[in-house]
């Protein structure tokens, strides 16, 4: 099998990440479909939030000079003058000597800079005592101190979270511009493919790619379109190749033998495409396949399920973060230590599949060994560690970074 | 403000986790639909995995015993039987000195027990010239090997990856019995309180924690309706709570003050419900009710709405965890350093929320101090650590855990 264009890893990613993708398009969301989705115009906040000044606790409302150095033997004394009830507009106002009661979460009288608990004090027949003084500003939250009227609150490129619809909540913003899902073209291939509805004939095995891949890519945040199983055929894997036009990313999966292979670079190239790399010196995963076609990146993935997914998640996933707009995405990796020796040859990257445990002294991590088309030891692992091409193996002890899968 | 059933957090967790649960119901759901589920049937396989012999490489399918000790200098010479292509059931079978090409997932012919790389041979006009040996079962994916027959694939409580699916569809398999989603009736509280979509009057505020609580629960693998926001009379909170009768789980928030308290606990009693706390030992989010109301969980959290998620991070969590049935639930924890000390009081489980940076050293952990009304901040944090009941504070350069929310 020769790999005429077979590249280091390192180069893969290189020419992934600099392929020129075309501008994002951008789509508006309820807020109730918003989580997980990328901000694509900046969110600046119309109002002040909290929009008027509300007490923290259920307590009473002072002028902070009024209560200076109170003591439990020397309270101060204030006249009460009302209470404030939370959700309603107050008219009160606190005066030299006076105070108010509010509850949590109330508007605050004007001349208020401070709120005492309603434990710090004692009611008595005309006056409260205030048995513990307060600083400036305790137990208010003032106009404006959450969200400046003005300020942004939300760049192009977050990813939005629970929390960030909460803010978008407290602003009264119910839409919110993010950027449209990437759309994925996923296509199986090979004539030893059926659907996993049909009982597959002597020497043909079920499409296990497709739900694989549909699997890892929907919770990173695409659409996938399923266009089929393509025979290996030049007409096959070209028509279906068609099919995908107008999508923004192409996946076709399968075509691991020299001759299926020569049928996706050949129908690429047949349709105007480029093939860009053809071949990765990694292991399991090597006969990948990269190139540009109508402007649109399209992988050629290996056939065996193990390769196939471990492949995604290295090469495809930094494209799909980038179709994704997401400014900064954050790898869910784990540091443990390895409990065994990890061989593995010089000059290629290797994905390992590991079991993670826990120790008093961290976590411990322990290799999975299965060959490449063994789909079952997958979804035993929890994860992969990758020994580096300028390594020969990694030693029993080797802090290692773990990929996390889940 | 009393809370005469106050806990610990300790005892808080020991009486959410010790709440007796209804059975789960399960259903049936289609392969495509699996993603997050939890298994509620044992999945055995019905057949072997292959269900033939394939190779793993393009190559020539032999008898190993043929080829022993070949070489470069000294290859085995074998006599070409014909070929196996991919997908293609064959009734080829190898004698002794025969081999016959296959290719990559091909069904292997009769007799084969190794497969020389193409690469590792030589075509002569008459014969096959090997020039490395292989070693018993090399470049063969045997029948079974990937999943035996009669094997368990699937136990009940597992939550199934895009690994899992891809087992299953490799088995046929394409629905799946897991439990129903555990249903989550959200109730808002409190006077104060507008929906998203209303311009707050003076007094008011829109209703955040309906958001952010769908936003965590959802991911988490709820379904959650919102039932409404109930006004702070016993009766409201009543017809609210009557309205969640029949769901697994009831949430109600805000009520953070004495007077909207009263009205969740009375309202609950007055159901015919059972107080088991009011009021943790946590900073924030003392207010928490817990109770049980037809023989379901619910749930009082304080309105302000970074006390309502953290305590819903700590405390609700795990009692959700229990409804969908999951097995094993593994937390989201980065272990980091402390750049600064933080602060505490002794007797008080503190949460902080924290930005995470990557520093040489690993994770370095930043508090973010800012009001527990403050939904802002907790946008901008990465996660919470929590400073233990037992300790005053925590000193610069501990190692603590980090919670994430994403």
């Amino acid at each position: 099998m020769e790999f005429l264009t077979a590249v280091t890893p390192g180069e893969a990613l290189g020419i992934i990440k600099s392929f020129p993708l075309p501008a994002r398009r951008s789509v508006r969301v309820r807020l109730d479909e918003a989580l997980g989705r990328v901000v694509a115009q900046e969110v600046v906040a119309s109002e002040d939030i909290p929009s008027f000044a509300r007490s923290l606790v259920d307590g009473f409302a002072v002028r902070v000079k009024d209560v200076y150095g109170a003591k439990e033997t020397t309270p101060a004394l204030l006249v009460a003058r009302g209470e404030v009830k939370v959700g309603e507009e107050t008219t009160l106002s606190i005066g030299p000597g006076e105070t108010v009661y509010v509850a949590t979460g109330a508007m605050l009288p004007q001349g208020t800079d401070g709120v005492i608990m309603q434990e710090q004090t004692r009611q008595t027949t005309h006056d409260i005592e205030v048995t513990k003084g307060v600083h400036q500003g305790e137990n208010i939250c003032f106009q404006g101190e959450d969200i400046r009227k003005g300020s942004t609150v939300l760049t192009p490129g977050k990813r939005l979270s629970a929390f960030d619809i909460g803010v978008l909540a407290a602003l009264g913003i119910d839409e919110v511009v993010v950027y449209a899902l990437p759309e994925v073209a996923l296509i199986s291939s090979g004539d030893e493919i059926v659907p996993v509805d049909v009982l597959p004939p002597p020497g043909k095995v079920r499409d296990i790619n497709r739900h694989t891949i549909s699997n890892l890519l929907n919770p990173a945040g695409c659409s996938v379109c399923f266009i089929g199983i393509a025979r290996d055929t030049l007409d096959d894997v070209s028509a279906k190749l068609q099919e995908a036009k107008g999508l923004d990313l192409i996946i076709l999966s399968g075509g691991s033998s020299k001759g299926q292979s020569d049928f996706v670079t050949a129908a690429v190239e047949r349709l105007g495409g480029k093939i860009l790399f053809h071949g990765i010196n990694v292991r399991p995963g090597k006969p990948t396949i990269f190139g540009s076609l109508w402007g649109k990146p399209v992988f050629g993935l290996p056939g065996h399920p193990v390769s196939c997914s471990l492949i995604l998640l290295r090469f495809v996933l930094p494209i799909v973060n980038a179709l994704r707009g997401e400014a900064e995405t954050r790898e869910r990796v784990v540091r443990g230590r390895l409990g065994t020796n990890v061989p593995s040859s010089y000059g290629i990257e290797e994905y390992v599949r590991v079991r993670l445990t826990s120790a008093e002294e961290g976590s411990m991590v322990a290799p999975l060994y299965a060959k490449s088309s063994v789909i079952s030891m997958l979804a035993k692992a929890d994860g992969y560690i990758t020994v580096p091409e300028g390594r020969e193996g990694l030693e029993p002890g080797e802090e290692v970074e773990v990929h996390t899968f889940v």
